[in-house]
């Protein structure tokens, strides 16, 4: 396959509002990104039709929201107090901070994983391979060390006792702290499950390619809380349907692939990625996770609480065994950005950008276009209408053409047209993005028809 | 009208699972909840209305959702980093941290408003009046200090660069800095405004009363840009329009009121709040501030970007003046959970609890009820295809009577009861939450009777 310019798709998200650079009039705020007007539509859309998908049909998911900042404790059970951290070099001639792991692969241009390698072979690698430092050129590193990227602030309102506190670097621990309330309010019976879409902050130092890694970003997850013997058919279960839900919504199986982990963690009995051709070549889109009973025994023996669950029927007391399967909502939606970006040459040679979003997640669902200014007010009427039910554009600035044009570019399915004869017969054109075939019909059959198009 | 109990409110929100202490199991922190199963569809519809209302149903109204890590300069222009801050007192005797303001306010139960007093009127009037600290009962005082309520970070990643971040403590800078890009791509016309709904934090010492004041919070707001002649119309339009916004989603009139600033900020023409009348009394739960040009004109001097917008009817450059709109997620939906509770007294003596949550908000549409555990089968089917479309609740556990009561307590105003005539004639029986009434439809009824009763 051909792949799309990332830059392409950095500027069509910048020219047209789905994208801007955090904080942009200051120069910006690296690893930081703004959705504008036409983005967090789509955002919004993509997370809407995960949760559809994973908790409203779904009578065994129960969402949750937890708030981002959570008791210390909570990182201490959970192993990012001591243990989480990438393994960093600083480059003592320029110094920048570098993840190694990162400097390897992008060295080998996607060729070695250094995922299962230890430190010293990490070193050893980049000797050996003569890596060099990508902003100044020389190889000149400092041993690889352990940076913790969790966000530390302070809650003390009194110095002396003031606590670190985290932005949490994660939402699952949100669902595990809830295992209980949640099973208990909502009388939850194993297996079921608990998700939840937020924001998890890590303090990135690697180029983040767009909103490919970003230093806040949104995750959208569940856990699956099971019986051990029953684990690997979930951890498959949910391997098939989160590649059915990123091709449902436009990603093509030949840009997908699975990946299984090279090394897993000790508690882990597997994990494996799904992974999307970026433009930025094969790089993780979501995980898959056989999490084993290590966090809620972790949340048991810190909080004291008994995490077992008893089986109604067997009178069994068990730890559940979690299958974690999430998504980041930023990467998914690079994705399916990069998926729908498509020139088109039309007859006659001019090229027209077009975004093929499927029409669930298309910031606006349909255009209101006057031909003329003087249509305006039979513009705003149909306008009225249509936004009681969908997102709607309203353009009347420019010719027609170009106000195609525009909304071809941020993927609105439907335009309508209003013209003179809409005056005198309530009817309207309506054009449709990827054919660009043009149907007449009245007003009042606009919504369904729309709706009848949009589902997913 | 009878205050209902806040206590009530906090043990049904526990026991049903609208919201859990955060961080539960290790004891709590201090100011925050998390969202159950039930409280994030709540909390989630009422986003959604608001959305609907200000944004997509406002050809003039552009969506936004910018990153909570801004550049910190943001800060400085805003004037949060040098005189942000609350009129703090520590007790000496108890070294509990306490604002001046809400003391006076609490001992003076409500009749005496601090906003206007200066830190000397408000440590006279606590001498005066022996305001005793609430936790020791002691009043040994320090004198007031501001204590500045944002919560920093740092981004550094190599020591020597580290820099000081902030957690966002309003979200409405995230639109000031987009001004220009959002006027840009979506060819905005003064006047217009932009709206966003995220979170921000501030490190609250005062105790929250549930969801009414946390160290996170959701608001949703919008600014709108506008001529300095037309201002004072678009101030009382938003008045008019966000007290009808509340109306339309239950709060009744009784409980609600205009309250205006008694101090403006220098740059202000006008403020006001809308206050509710929560258990704890009269409180704010919206405000709409005239904020002249002072945002823009801050942001122009510390980035250096001129923010003039020029018109093109009359090509005069000016500074668009700014109407702000806002109101806290998590507020509103304490005070919905507030109006919508009710102990209704029933034929024969029993009590029944029920929310009377407007319906599109409500967390469930629907309940699908089995009569007995072996109708379960057709009830999953039925589930199947109510919840295509709607959040929908699957119960078979227990008495019919208790389902009913169960969801009456969520606000689910719908329960389709699956019985033996459904297997003869796919009929089932709808209940009305708030009537109680009970009528027969056919399955392939059900999802267009209870769309034609969610609308919002």
């Amino acid at each position: 396959m051909e792949l799309k310019n990332m830059d392409k798709i950095v500027n069509v998200c910048k020219a047209r509002g789905f994208v801007f650079p955090g904080s942009e009039i200051y120069g910006g705020f690296a690893n930081t990104w703004d959705f504008g007007p036409v983005g967090v539509e789509l955002k919004n859309n993509i997370k809407r039709a995960w949760w559809k998908r994973f908790v409203q049909e779904d009578a065994n998911t129960y969402g949750v929201d937890a708030a981002i900042l959570m008791n210390p404790t909570v990182w201490k059970a959970s192993g990012h107090v001591d243990s989480f951290g990438d393994p960093k070099m600083d480059c003592k001639n320029c110094k920048t901070r570098h993840r190694a792991d990162t400097l390897i692969e992008n060295h080998s241009k996607g060729t070695v994983s250094a995922e299962a390698m230890t430190n010293e072979e990490m070193e050893k690698y980049i000797e050996e391979h003569d890596v060099r430092c990508p902003v100044c050129g020389k190889r000149d590193f400092t041993p690889i060390r352990k940076f913790n990227p969790m966000f530390t602030t302070s809650r003390g309102t009194l110095e002396a006792e003031a606590d670190t506190v985290y932005l949490r670097p994660e939402t699952c621990q949100g669902e595990y702290v809830n295992f209980l309330n949640v099973q208990r309010t909502a009388r939850a019976k194993v297996p079921f499950a608990i998700a939840q879409i937020g924001k998890s902050f890590r303090n990135e130092i690697t180029p983040g390619n767009f909103l490919f890694r970003t230093i806040e970003f949104e995750q959208m997850e569940l856990q699956k809380f099971c019986k051990a013997e029953d684990s690997m058919n979930f951890y498959e279960d949910y391997k098939v349907r989160a590649k059915q839900f990123v091709e449902d919504l436009g990603l093509k199986d030949e840009h997908l692939r699975f990946h299984d982990h090279d090394k897993l963690a000790h508690y882990a009995k597997a994990a494996c990625d799904i992974q999307y051709l970026f433009p930025i070549g094969w790089q993780e889109l979501n995980g898959i996770h056989h999490r084993g009973t290590w966090d809620l025994s972790r949340h048991q023996e810190f909080s004291g609480k008994s995490m077992l669950y008893l089986d109604p029927v067997t009178n069994e007391k068990f730890l559940p065994t979690v299958i974690e399967y999430s998504i980041g909502a930023d990467r998914l939606t690079l994705a399916l950005l990069c998926e729908a970006y498509d020139e088109e040459t039309l007859e006659g040679g001019d090229t027209r950008v077009v975004m093929h979003l499927h029409s669930a997640i298309a910031p606006y669902k349909v255009a209101v276009l006057p031909l003329q200014k003087n249509l305006s007010d039979k513009a705003k009427e149909v306008f009225a209408i249509l936004s009681k039910q969908f997102m709607c554009d309203y353009d009347e600035a420019g010719s027609i053409g170009k106000r195609y044009r525009r909304e071809d570019e941020i993927g609105t399915p439907f335009c309508v047209t209003i013209d003179f004869d809409t005056l005198e017969d309530d009817t309207v054109t309506i054009r449709d993005r990827d054919t660009m075939q043009q149907i007449r019909l009245k007003i009042s059959e606009l919504c369904p028809y729309i709706q009848s198009k949009i589902s997913f």
